[in-house]
């Protein structure tokens, strides 16, 4: 029989009435003929109460410092929630009159690395379920899970129960993995910017990597590059309606695509530049080296040659980062590592990023996203690209605008 | 080095300062030189909340009725309960510099029967904690929870921490297993009935079953039975206190003991008498075989010849079983397997106990008992014995006056 793999998040069994709703699902997709595998979160909340506890108990008696914590232990106490969850989810199934059971990752087994708190799947040994499934027996499966090579509980890090799920999926040559959630598929853009927003039907792994990262936080950017790696058919799709969600997959499957298949957006952004910085092999080092010790999250850099002998340097990083870097910029300096007349900081930025396989096909797709700002008055600051995305940083008051702009601009409301 | 098992219960473990106090006494243990094999139950209230949620999950929607629930999900969602206590244990110990680690039933492996819900300990393989005790790292143990030879997860019913300490301790070769609770050990008897309640500094197995089974509910009766069994030292102690507590330890282990060493009671008893029975062989078992698939829990029986070919029988069960006992009486006689010409019912009952090894060698002790009873003017009912137990049946309103003259009558506020 096809195989199919259902994963639930947190919100979608985070009581028995919410369980019993996914339950309805699962019956449904069994009774259409599949063997079904379910992948359930913690109820939502459980795993923040879960790591309170460990932090509490990780802490002096008395004080207000954060103790070290033994990630073994972490891994064992907040790994329960999915425990949970799987047996409720296998009690509610077999009410039903379904044949289910619950498996917990040490049961299966899935086996990870030592890394606890964010151990990497090696592999996942399905002998056991395969015949279970022979015996008519559907799987439910405690997410974000497994078992390490010294026989303790590991966790995949947050966000990884969909993970597990691409992981089980791969591993049961399932023909698809579900992924059920709060939102009932990935759009054009943020639908809150604009009522034009549109459901995608289709959008290709390397599309939804690049909008995953640019925080439209669907899916774990994790879970896409594993289910690219491996030719996973993922659906995005909501747990409290019956819409059809959006399939993401390779490239190939989708034809016609339009040439750009979202805009995404990242609100508080900021903008660093180093004036007149004293240039020599290595300047760039010596100052992103100290970024990165400091924990800085750097991401767009660009590099002018001002003068001879001297460069500008802008990159732009977080809000919550400027504090950090400025210091660790200015201790570079202290230090003699750097020079530079002056340090520019602006702190009221977005990020506009436009994403699209059809890119790698069109030519002028930056020109036209660029004509459109302009037309908006809209002052572009930074720009960098990759092969099917392109980022602008620009004021935050225009961020809205701009987003409106582009998605009227390359007329993402049509569906191909 | 020496072993020592702790058993922490619910109340004990109820949230992160308890754990803490909690962790102060194994520290001053590992202090004096022992090798520690902590024991947790789940925190207070935890397990009562995952068995609702079982029960909400098994039951059908839309019904008040409890479905049917697969006992094997029932324990891989209540032993998440233990789980989560055992890895906070481990977590506060590190924290005060002690070298522990969390074991789950599947880790050790503590091997059991198939019966979920229910099981019984076939096993302990303590390789894997020697090995880590070796190292200098003292474990902590989640109770109740075991492993199948399915390798599923198995508990071992209510109370099942305690037998779960007890099975370690013997396993271990622990020199003690110190039960702690919310009670600072074991009374001659209830401190609330008689302010001359003396707290024992030891009692013999056989007197723990006999009070345990009597309603002083400091030990799961099981857990007793094993340490017996095993001649496990059991030490009943206080949480929340310094006290030393009351060992259960071998009777050869208790010189120069009262004679008597409690009084125990149980308030709620009924009291049924079927006058002028009908007798032939096999009238016991006509009248007692439907109460037993009635579930009706007797207690004491007396039969009496009362004419020839006649018997009058009376029994005793909780108050709560009386509506099922006369039921099932009435049946059996409507059916024609018996025939009596009356039924009594006193509902207002209560049984008291004197319970003490020393009964064996001395003689006249439940002439004694009966004499102080009669000078209250406390009529007797029913009288049952054992080898070291003398148990009456009273009217419940002298059941208090009762327990206060015994207590008196064999000097019980005095230590031998």
């Amino acid at each position: 029989m096809p195989r199919l793999v259902m994963k639930f998040g947190g919100t979608s069994v985070a009581d028995l009435d919410r369980i019993r709703n996914a339950a309805l699902k699962v019956k449904r997709e069994i009774d259409a003929g599949y063997d079904v595998a379910v992948v359930v979160s913690a109820m939502s909340g459980k795993t923040n109460e879960l790591v309170g506890w460990v932090r509490d108990a990780s802490t002096p008696d008395g004080s207000n410092e954060v103790g070290f914590h033994d990630a073994r232990e972490y891994d064992s106490v907040v790994a329960s929630g999915e425990q949970v969850t799987a047996g409720l989810m296998a009690l509610t199934l077999q009410q039903m009159g379904i044949d289910a059971r619950s498996w917990l990752g040490w049961q299966v087994p899935v086996n990870t690395s030592s890394s606890h708190g964010a151990a990497r799947i090696t592999g996942i040994d399905t002998e056991n379920l395969d015949a279970k499934f022979a015996e008519g027996t559907h799987a439910v499966i405690a997410g974000f899970q497994g078992l390490s090579p010294e026989g303790r509980i590991t966790t995949l890090g947050r966000g990884g129960s969909d993970t597990t799920a691409v992981a089980f999926a791969a591993a049961l040559g399932a023909e698809r993995c579900d992924i059920y959630t709060d939102v009932d598929g990935v759009y054009t853009t943020d639908p809150r910017i604009t009522k034009k927003a549109r459901k995608l039907d289709r959008i290709a792994y390397e599309e939804m990597l690049e909008l995953a990262s640019l925080g439209a936080k669907v899916l774990q950017v994790r879970s896409v590059e594993l289910a690219m790696a491996q030719k996973v058919r993922l659906v995005v799709r909501s747990s409290f309606s019956d819409e059809p969600g959006t399939l993401v997959c390779d490239e190939e499957e989708i034809m016609e695509a339009n040439v750009i298949s979202g805009v995404a957006y990242s609100r508080d952004e900021a903008k660093i530049t180093l004036l007149h910085l004293a240039d020599n092999p290595g300047i760039a080092a010596s100052v992103f080296g100290p970024l990165a010790d400091a924990g800085v999250n750097v991401d767009m850099i660009i590099q002018n040659i001002s003068e001879e002998g001297y460069t500008d340097i802008t990159f732009s990083c977080p809000v919550d980062d400027v504090a950090r870097a400025t210091a660790a910029v200015d201790a570079a300096k202290d230090a003699g590592a750097i020079a530079y007349d002056d340090m520019v900081v602006d702190t009221e930025c977005a990020k506009i990023s436009i994403v699209g396989i059809g890119m790698r096909s069109h030519a002028g797709v930056a020109g036209k996203m660029f004509r459109a700002l302009s037309e908006e008055r809209v002052n572009i600051k930074v720009i960098t690209t990759s092969e099917i995305k392109v980022s602008v940083l620009i004021d935050r008051k225009y961020m809205e605008l701009a987003v409106q702009a582009l998605h009227d601009a390359f007329e993402l409301e049509k569906a191909s």
